[in-house]
């Protein structure tokens, strides 16, 4: 028999790297939580009608699709089986696909809760997805999102405590130097107002959303291609080229959109999330108005983000913005606007990992392990961890008779940081050798003096 | 365009019922951590050659199959298809399949990580499994497993600690009726030895394993159809219908079982187990040595278990036991001899809601909600906010202008225990209206005090 395989692109967790894992979620999970939103769940599967249509058609090619049980074929229409077009055949097998993210689940939610749901709704959403993609360093068949959105409200309160909360999330999980990129839908069309470009948007957008990939002549060489002019491109970078604080790129931009609406409204929404920013008490350190951003173009209408962190190969880790029609796609006629973002937490763990960023104690673990030499003093240990449990410290005992080297090997090898040997001298007198496993410093202490020590040290 | 529909058997879980499931899950990952036990999580997709043959013929019909991407039909044998024999071209679209347990992923896990594993290995798993089951009452298409498993020793400490676990999580959650069943597999071989069905077993298993929902009665007549004689029947109900204390049922058993070698082991290792539960310092409350138990038999091999809460409709909620075989499955030589238990979230949350067992506080929701009259209060509310989340209290702020009483019925539906109206005076003098909702109380306090409060009441 063959050794098991994984199916590629995906990946076990095992108990030293589940540990970093709970980590960054637990730390992104208690700020989702400070701030209000609530844990939704969805299935795995959905109806492939909930799903196809809403990435493109790209996204509908990397969706995975389950095959229909039972005798699958008995109905599907011959013509179809007979030329093996695939395509064709695959609606007439398969009803339901597996969730390729969190944002079209939860609009489906929505539409299928609207009456029981407060608005303004704020969920948060933390489950795994599954895109059908060739797999590469970085992307992953299976990965995990963690998602906040609020539905209902158009305050750009949302936009501010989103940077707030990547802010909180990233300084709990030790993340120094990142970039929280904002932008504006607006602003973009803004630009290309004044630059003339209105109605030919979407090739500058795509173009410049590459600018820090390819750089300003490739760019430029691009929109030559798709008939913009040099004095278009010549306003375009201009206006790109715009260094100096968010203030002055904001000051900037007013005296050039002074003739458009939808550039104005941009920059008056980005104004006033700094603004809301300054009343929280906080600053827009490490939020840079990036100019250039243009991602998700068919999808946002407001304020669009994207964070990075400097220094690592990985690069962006965590996007998004405003949406003016979540529910929509499934013929919702009160349409509901909402902001949110998603937390890449698999790159987030990868570029911790570059920087050597983990606690070192992140190994979940017992504390301690209590070793014996026979039987007696296996039975006695049963009782003083009994009293360790009692007192909340995690901890084990070895399960067989095995020499005393081989147990303590275990401690090591499970990062069991203390053990506690028990011979007949510390049956009879309950004083404990209880030893430091990193140091290897030992005190012989009574079990309560023990539970006290660790207690004061965690 | 319709309403979208969930697939069915499977459920959203919004933030009431999550908050009530996280209930649990926390309360079993503690448990599990603290007994020593280390988290693993498998992808949801496996190759249908790790699944496949490993659940019965019933099992491999209800695997969710995933359709393989691209062309799909290309290479697919002609005579299978034009004969439309679903189970023959199966094998040749699908190669991916949605794991079905937890305990075949960790098979393979261990298998494929042999040599950087430590044995003993105790890990637990808390993920979803897929089952294309007719769905029903308690019967999900989507639902958790929490398995703890300990491979690598052949320990009766281990059956001991699981009782200890189940005991333990059942108390932190608030359930004090049930009953943890214990049987072993020799005691049921030593049964079949000393009525004189040796070679016989399985029927027997089969129909006392259903004593309790079908009566002495019907188990005998079925028997009789397997040709056990009137006197073999009359010796097995004398050994079921056996009452009294565990310690009752061992000695009477002893004495039955002089002539069964597998017999005499069961009754040891039971023995064993009791004893060394009064050696934790704990005793047989709740467990029942059960003769008629006999769940899972191609599986396990000596210690079996299941849990039952009492008086309500669903009964087993978790069930386990030691089986000698985990990774032969997959051609492991050196095999390991393991001990495992599952606990059944699903069924242990709708015993819960039949018995009103959950805490009402636990919703997951901001403890504050600020509320305010106009956009200079809406500012002044940011800094208090602000205030709040520092001090680790979830809270938020109304977000959009609105009346009033839209901003508390707001706190009222999301079930937010605490508010802070803030108007002009309040701006002026730092001294804010804190109100607990549920009982109407209001104070005067600074934010300060405030914080105090909260902190003091949780």
């Amino acid at each position: 028999m063959e050794k098991p395989t994984l199916p590629k692109g995906t990946r076990d967790f095992g108990p030293a790297t589940m540990a970093k894992r709970q980590f960054i979620f637990d730390n992104i999970r208690k700020v989702f939580q400070a701030y209000g939103f609530q844990p939704l769940e969805t299935p795995a599967m959905e109806n492939l009608s909930t799903l196809t249509g809403k990435y493109g058609e790209e996204g509908d090619q990397l969706l995975f699709k389950i095959l229909n049980s039972g005798d699958f074929l008995k109905d599907v229409d011959n013509q179809k089986l007979e030329a093996r077009n695939s395509k064709l055949v695959t609606p007439a097998i398969s009803e339901k696909g597996l969730r390729y993210d969190l944002t079209v689940p939860f609009a489906r939610y929505v539409v299928m809760n609207r009456h029981e749901i407060g608005f303004p709704f704020k969920r948060y959403q933390i489950q795994p997805v599954w895109r059908a993609d060739r797999p590469q360093k970085g992307r992953y068949r299976e990965f995990y999102q963690c998602d906040a959105d609020v539905v209902g409200t158009n305050s750009l309160l949302c936009e501010a405590e989103i940077i707030l909360m990547i802010k909180e999330v990233f300084g709990r999980i030790g993340i120094n130097d990142y970039t929280i990129k904002i932008n504006h839908r607006g602003v973009l069309n803004g630009i290309a107002d004044v630059i003339g470009a209105t109605g030919n948007e979407t090739p500058m957008f795509v173009a410049i959303d590459k600018l820090d990939k390819i750089g300003e002549e490739k760019v430029k060489e691009e929109l030559r291609t798709k008939d913009f002019t040099e004095k278009s491109l010549t306003s375009l970078f201009e206006i790109l080229n715009v260094k100096g604080s968010n203030r002055n790129k904001l000051a900037f931009l007013f005296s050039k959109f002074e003739g458009t609406r939808s550039g104005q409204k941009g920059l008056h929404d980005l104004e006033e999330v700094f603004e809301l920013l300054e009343s929280y008490g906080t600053d827009d350190n490490h939020v840079e108005f990036d100019i250039a951003l243009a991602r998700g173009l068919s999808y946002y209408t407001g304020c669009i983000f994207e964070v990075k962190i400097n220094n690592v190969s990985i690069g962006s880790v965590s996007g998004g913005g405003r949406y003016d029609n979540l529910t929509q796609a499934f013929g919702d006629k009160e349409n509901l606007s909402g902001v949110g973002f998603s937390f890449g937490v698999d790159r987030i763990y990868d570029a911790m990992e570059e920087l050597g960023l983990f606690p070192k104690d992140a190994q979940i673990s017992s504390k301690v392990l209590l070793c014996h030499f026979d039987e007696a003093s296996l039975r006695y240990g049963l009782s003083v961890l009994s009293k360790l449990r009692a007192a909340g410290i995690a901890s084990e005992i070895y399960p067989d008779q095995a020499k005393l080297k081989k147990q303590l090997d275990f401690a090591n090898k499970k990062m069991i940081p203390y053990t506690i040997v028990i011979g007949s001298d510390e049956m009879n007198s309950g004083v404990l050798p209880f030893k430091n496993m990193g140091t290897g410093e030992q005190e012989k202490l009574e079990i309560e003096k023990i539970i006290e020590r660790i207690r004061s040290q965690a």
